[in-house]
């Protein structure tokens, strides 16, 4: 946790206002974040079979992730090699065994390998291994793609190991859930009106839980005394059976989770872009892109048991409500807050109250990551 | 009145073409004369009662306009003081004794004191006089509210007396309206697609007058003559008896006016961004506020006397049709005017022909306003 | 045909990919090209009669083309001396003997000179010949006119004779298609989200037509092979008596032509914003106007004899719809091309195959337009 912010008063402070809306700083995240770290890019389980694709906004790259011929994920830049054309125009899809460049029908293999070139493939001074699509570096870790812009990355690993990181959520209970065994039931797409760091710092308290959210604190009683620092879960309330708008259960419990597990909230934070909701019958993923100074786009997926979805009672939507509910409190108010801050009265930043005190460390490693 | 600008020619120059499109003159502009003048904000009797409050945007700068417990006009910014949310969100409303962010329920007085901060306010390390809403200076003269956000402004008197204020249109006449009496009686909300000092010069001159105001000419004959100079009012056509659509009076004189001001337009400019129209049985106010290099938000507020409107047969509209009927003809050829300033033949400028002299006056203001 | 940028690879590059998008370079294309060069403006015979007019777009420049009351065409800034305002607003009309400002009623003759002025016109001090519109250069070739921005500029004949532009297209051809003689029977306008400079490339390659215009090619079935180096026009098929969706005549060919030029397509670039295809029974001319870094407006017009048109069973859409169809295709990869163009995979911009080689002509020209 940063030290040189204190203050003599109980508060410490935000980002300086500019950081919620000057296009600088937004470009310099999109190049020392965005483009240089691993991002999350959806769910594995969502491409099943060879061929299936995803085109993903990437700071200012579209991005194909497609599953190979051999069933692995891999991802490219959406670029034709020739005269650039996008070469995937639909948000997903299925290719069946090539992607091919609408413009002068140069074709590639779902492996990236340029395999057709009209007049071009068979001259004798082409070297067509020089005009295979540029790769993108892609990983995948518990059922979660994850991707990064640089040409040579450092693994997943060393940035989910970081210790900084792991102040925001331990990655301990999340193995348990086994989300790479899970498939998503329910996707939901919001435009949030805020830069993208006060819907994670919305995240990272739950100060505001009772004012805001008297819906959840009536599932999760603690967070109506917003006397809980940090968000690493809490129990259900004694007459609460399960994380739905009921507060009844209407699926088993994942398997593989501990008893301690069935009646309890966890939250796992991945930076930069990602937040999991971990549930004792589902897991649901919070997954922001930024789409401008004061625009983000955020996209919650609820993933089950393949089991439960495969009954014919099956409904996701008790699960999806009570998180869309919240979500859209939440989504108020950081367009509140994004509307103060070119304010000359936000130019220092505001203030963080003590049980707000844990989000600076977030401010501290993402102004670290911009210097660096 | 400039001198250095006379030319041989019988003109004058306007602004150069830059200052109506640039957007660094528009901040510049926004800096030094709506950050730092007295700007006119409204009709104090339109907040009659306790809690009674409206929002205005004054250069970047979200304002709320709120009367006190004690009866009194008091002006905040609109930005919470722990983490910067936008507090009203309304134009306008009624505030119960209080306001209260919706973020994480910090509440202020209708004086801006912080009364309400969960978890915080009653820690002893905690010095809540330091979180007030910070105030922004607010006087009321002649009934209208004026607003500056500069943190120790002069005098609204100061700037009201400024002589060469007073070229733009004596303040003796206003006093005899006594707009302090009047009620809001109808608005009018325009959105002009031109630059605000466009619209200030449109208003200053009566050159145009004979070519675009034909109905506005047979109220007022000598604005067809273009022999006016300056816009210091002028005398009824003979079959006129009122400033109305028709030419017909519907209600009695204000009280308090000379029999002189009974047949007679007479106008008062207020610098920056207010212009007044005073006729014998109401006043019209175009309020300008610069929405962008290229757009300017009008809003015209027409006061009658509290009887008048009292009474059963009360209907504005004879005034209003008149006015918003010249209005519209002006905006129309702001509009013009505002498409050719990019142009090349206009980058020194255009020329102010010998009737609209007097507006370079109002040039060589603002262009000190800007250099200080 | 540009030699430095030859690479050891079958390959040219384009345009580096911020020539595409970046708002500096546009600025100085509409400077040092489309307020330098002479641009295409329009066909002449779409103004017949004294009086009337059309508005054109030309860099940051509003343009009047007018017949004057002698019958030749002249061209004026749109712009009044007084105050600045847009003369004219609407795209064409027609002018009864004079332009006059709507804001204070100065007028203009056909010619530009001042006609009219209240209250100054008479004035001993005024010089009224110093205060006509802006004349803007103007010539026309071939029944189309040409506009240029510049003060002094060299003669159309110098640009056109230019040995690179012939580069483009021989202007050999084009005289015995006596486009002077046509009128226009057919406009399109199509708003594409691609920068002009690629719809010119596209223009100037075939190496796509195979993938793409499967109808053109039943027609040229040349282009279906990708042998043909360049626009320089091609033979109908066996089967095909004319350029149109059916591929039968429904026109008795242009006088004037030879033999040799009625079963065939042959195309004419004249820098930097025009295309024409010349065809036995009708001329098409494919007009560029850009509207931004990403965005271009393509006016397309079909030309056809007088007498043809004369005929009651003349009908222009058999001609209109297979250029229309082509153009529609062409459209659609430009703005997949533009999409492309500001990924770092494009920075060094991409690769013109071998059949693609004399667009590098078109760059460097470009380019060296940009360094004068």
């Amino acid at each position: 946790m940063g030290t040189s912010t204190r203050q003599a008063s109980p508060f410490l402070s935000t980002f300086p206002g500019r950081y919620y809306y000057d296009p600088a700083i937004y470009a310099q995240e999109q190049e020392c974040i965005f483009s240089r770290m691993w991002v999350y890019g959806g769910v594995a389980n969502s491409l099943p079979k060879p061929g299936d694709y995803r085109v993903l906004q990437i700071a200012s790259e579209s991005v194909i992730v497609v599953r190979n011929k051999q069933g692995a994920l891999q991802a490219f830049l959406n670029v034709c090699r020739h005269r650039g054309a996008r070469l995937c125009s639909a948000a997903s899809g299925h290719l069946n065994g090539s992607i091919q460049c609408h413009y002068h029908a140069w074709t590639y293999g779902l492996d990236g390998r340029l395999i057709g070139a009209p007049n071009v493939l068979n001259r004798p001074d082409f070297e067509r291994a020089l005009y295979g699509l540029h790769p993108v570096a892609l990983e995948v870790w518990q059922g979660m793609i994850w991707l990064n812009l640089s040409n040579n990355p450092p693994s997943l690993r060393e940035q989910l190991d970081d210790p900084r990181v792991h102040d925001f959520g331990s990655n301990g209970a999340i193995e348990r859930y086994c989300i790479a065994n899970l498939n998503v039931g329910k996707t939901m797409v919001y435009e949030v009106q805020a830069n993208w760091k006060l819907i994670m710092e919305n995240t990272l308290e739950c100060y505001h839980c009772g004012p805001m959210h008297p819906e959840l604190c009536a599932l999760l009683p603690q967070y109506k005394t917003g006397l809980i620092d940090g968000n690493d879960g809490t129990e259900f309330a004694d007459n609460v059976e399960a994380f739905t708008i009921t507060g009844e259960a209407s699926r088993p419990p994942l398997p593989g989770l501990l008893p301690e597990d069935h009646r309890r909230y966890a939250g796992y934070f991945g930076m930069p872009n990602v937040f999991l909701n971990l549930l004792s019958d589902h897991v649901a993923i919070d997954w922001l892109e930024p789409l401008g100074p004061a625009s983000t786009r955020v996209t919650s997926e609820w993933l089950f048991d393949p089991d439960a979805m495969a009954s014919p009672d099956f409904d996701p939507m008790d699960a999806v409500d009570i998180l869309d509910l919240v979500n859209r409190q939440d989504w108020e108010v950081c367009e509140l807050a994004q509307q103060g801050v070119t304010s000359k009265a936000f130019a220092q930043g505001g203030n963080y109250a003590p049980l707000e005190h844990h989000i600076r460390d977030f401010v501290d490693y993402i102004l670290e990551k911009l210097e660096s």
